[in-house]
């Protein structure tokens, strides 16, 4: 079972990523909790160059092609090989974030996010967890975290509320796939919410 | 005009490469001399990535995607600035090196090679230059030139066979755009056949 957890930064994808993880472990499941970009040695170190930096470092088209090139790695080297071993994959973030960020929201690079994702990736979570909320809350959370990891925040709260609209759009797209969790309340309340849609 | 050199590490290439800026410049001509990977701020740090470390670091998949993504950033920011402002620009190395180590020597993905370049790029030289000589020369000259940036010469000399043979078929395949070069001789005489290839 491959399944994946997309919002915004700030959105708390990752905590609920993580309290599903510990939960399906407390059931006496094999887990392996990942992330994306990252995820694999190689593709950690292809993070580095993507959320670090400025704004503009890259243009839409140069972090497609280095966000594919990071899961591929993380594909290859850590997620196929526990799906093959039996293990249950939870990843905070995969394929969705290149189509909301790089295909809807950074640039209007959807047919270019897809052939890619065709050509060098081509398998999808078997469920998508959508942690959905308010933008300008998102964006703050994420900025009170500080760190150097704040590239993608430094493009304002006009980007966060394209994000957010892009990642509603993708649970209307992918209805068999995608569920859009509301993200208000607190962490356990949340979570309850992603257990009821798995 | 937009020209490259390609061959294997040791060919003389990037020699040869600077002796024709050097004497296209003595001519008055405005030439920018540049290099694959690299060639721009974000692509050498995508560089550093490609040619350092361990052989088996990346699949020739993930490779793929990573020299991409570099030429991509290299094409917007060096060579079609470049191009526009009516300059000459020599690169050493551009997509038929994709082309010859991960579509024919380190994988046989020629045809993901080829869609990504459609996808990403689009653009070829107007004239390549392929300097030839034996790989068992090249790899020697290689690895006396000593450093960190031995990844691909540390798959061996039966790689460089291969590496050599792709090149030469590429000359084949476009007879139009890629002149195979006799790289043996002095740098001087190399020289020579080059500017009457052009």
């Amino acid at each position: 079972m491959f399944l994946s957890f997309e919002g915004i930064d700030g959105s708390g994808k990752s905590t609920q990523a993580r309290l599903l993880a510990d939960a399906l472990r407390a059931e006496g499941r094999d887990v392996v909790l990942t992330r994306e970009p990252g995820g694999s040695a190689g593709a950690e170190e292809i993070r580095r160059l993507l959320v670090e930096g400025a704004g503009e470092r890259w243009s839409a088209e140069t972090e497609c092609l280095l966000f594919t090139a990071a899961r591929r790695d993380h594909l290859e080297r850590t997620i196929r090989p526990a799906l093959d071993a039996g293990r249950i994959v939870i990843t905070d973030r995969f394929a969705d974030s290149t189509r909301v960020y790089q295909g809807a929201a950074r640039g209007d690079l959807r047919t270019m996010v897809d052939q890619l994702h065709e050509l060098s990736i081509g398998v999808e979570p078997d469920r998508t967890f959508v942690i959905d909320i308010d933008p300008a809350v998102g964006l703050a959370r994420g900025q009170a975290r500080g760190g150097n990891e704040d590239r993608f925040e430094s493009l304002g709260l006009g980007f966060q509320e394209k994000l957010a609209a892009g990642f509603r759009a993708l649970s209307r797209e992918y209805p068999g796939r995608v569920r859009l969790i509301d993200g208000s309340g607190t962490p356990e309340q949340v979570a309850e919410r992603v257990r009821a849609a798995l």
